[in-house]
């Protein structure tokens, strides 16, 4: 697939990052000086702009808000100690997102626009990847429906984005989940494995009942029997009994995170025994009754893996024990080094800007 | 729930009517004169604005494009032949929109601002609903995050809007359909009961697919084990096997048509026998084979009913026979007769403006 448009920059006049407070950052909030728009239109693809973060005008019949053609990425830049940007396997992220586009009625974007202009993107922002430990800059690709017309068919029309926020390792305190029994995230043949808005949208209500019980995610199941380990939402689930580390496979309900296959392939690295396969909640709690429940932890782009002190399911209320050498701490130190430069990296993950 | 905000009213200049061609309306394109805007912040509705149709401006950051909190109704007003214009059943539309606003952890909208900001926002703009059959101006109030932020989170702020359309009968061709027998619209204990705009972006791909192999729409069916009939995602189905007419209950996966609980009260007072139970696709095909099968059709706002003229299951594809009298074209008429002040209102179903 070629793309011959042209990337065209327009550059900020004053950057906002000397008012920009690194150390007092909240997730999310704060955006780098320029962000990417392209528009996909009369079924082609224009040239990818590159211009200073700010509103867009849409019409309050833009479909994207009637009928939630909305699809995104995460992803981070990372800089090391000479200066140099990295992005970690962003072209995983890039064929994902087509395959989101595609269950979703969406165009693919191609290589040129999505790689070539996320590059030239964070090139051009890129004292706005900060240095040192926990430092990044989260990027985040993203596109929505932008045709207006309220008849329920998908649109003629799309805007594929990108927005830059710096971000900081945070200490999200102590995780403790709920183990869904009710209410679901995804359907067989629905729409699970793409990175939908849709798919967090359905998610904040009973994930608010979890955090109105005192724990912090829900961790959801198969719809049709809640028997067996699905995702977290915003992060794939790992779970360590004895030595062996299991996860659920990725089908059609489940994201086929990019941290969820590093941690596969660093516990192949690392000689540990991983079993990628249906693990039921049952053989959980036994597990957890018989002590041999070590570990359990999230996979994610946002916070790299995120240790679960603890979990709820139905009655049954289990605390994890405290483990020297987890899996946990030895993947995210793992996946930091090869992310900030700082080891080898055998299967070619970091790409230089 | 007392709410004791102003209704704000910022009239156009002048009106676009005289330059609208209500002869050649393509459905969802053509908006009134003026719209109804509300904001949700620092946990309270603001008042009410009612003021010209326009584009609004967000960031790209707004939590809808990212977490697709969003949700709508259809509703329509039509008037008589005495210009009195007359919404249908508007109060059930009312109480599913906060019963979808729940499910997707966004605030409820009060009476005050749905029910009296609709009514002052069609008043004002009357002379878009035109007379005569089939003529209608279709209402559209919905929902979504406004907060600028993508951490994955329920958005603080939220805008309530309505935008209202012109629209015509319209004659869709002949609808056939296909029955779902690997995608899935909704899961138990998911969002198919709300009309989240997540569900209609899933639907998309698939229907897709059915219009590629010449058929109109797909008719979901249960994820579990596509054996059960559900929905058709922009209208209700009803099935006639000899006299009687089935439909399936609704539950957390189908939403609770207005129409069709219009079309089951019809039935009743008809003398029709009705059943709201589980419908097996086998059910339907083994009556099909019988000759027993004689109509199908589906129930909406925006085609009120939508008689089918053919279905794909698998490899048994089946031609509906053509009746005289059918029960789709007498819950029409019956539907249209009270919509339009043309008959009896048994039931308290007209709301006059």
């Amino acid at each position: 697939m070629t793309h011959t448009n042209q990337i065209v920059i327009d550059k900020v006049r004053k950057s906002r990052i000397d008012s920009t407070d690194f150390d007092n950052l909240t997730f999310g909030k704060t955006f780098s000086d320029h962000m990417l728009e392209c528009t996909w239109k009369n079924g082609s693809w224009g040239d990818v702009e590159i211009k200073p973060y700010g509103p867009i005008m849409v019409e309050p019949s833009c479909k994207v808000f009637h009928y939630g053609q909305a699809i995104f990425e995460g992803m981070k830049a990372f800089k090391d100690d000479q200066d140099d940007v990295f992005l970690f396997r962003p072209a995983d992220n890039w064929i994902r997102f087509n395959a989101s586009a595609k269950r979703l009625a969406m165009p693919e974007v191609p290589e040129e626009i999505f790689m070539d202009g996320l590059k030239k993107l964070v090139e051009l922002d890129k004292d706005w990847v900060r240095k040192g430990d926990g430092q990044s800059l989260y990027l985040r690709p993203f596109m929505i429906a932008s045709e207006n017309g309220v008849a329920a068919a998908p649109s003629t029309e799309y805007k594929f984005m990108v927005v830059m926020s710096p971000a900081r390792a945070y200490y999200r305190g102590e995780v403790r989940v709920v183990i869904a029994t009710s209410y679901s995230r995804a359907a067989d043949g629905g729409v699970g494995y793409a990175k939908a808005a849709g798919n967090y949208a359905a998610s904040f209500y009973p994930n608010n009942l979890a955090l109105e019980e005192g724990f912090q995610q829900i961790i959801w199941t198969d719809a049709a029997s809640h028997e067996y380990l699905e995702e977290a939402g915003t992060m794939n689930i790992f779970v360590r009994i004895g030595d062996k580390l299991l996860t659920s496979p990725h089908n059609d309900r489940i994201l086929n995170g990019v941290t969820r296959r590093s941690v596969i392939q660093l516990a192949k690295d690392m000689g540990i025994e991983v079993e990628e396969r249906r693990v039921s909640i049952n053989e959980i709690n036994e597990a957890a009754r018989a002590g041999e429940l070590k570990e359990m932890f999230g996979s994610g782009t946002a916070a790299v893996i995120v240790p679960i002190k603890g979990y709820k399911h139905l009655e049954f209320v289990h605390e994890l024990p405290t483990m020297e050498h987890s899996y946990a701490e030895r993947f995210k130190k793992e996946l930091n080094d090869i992310q900030y430069n700082r080891t080898e990296d055998p299967h070619q993950w970091r790409v230089k800007i």
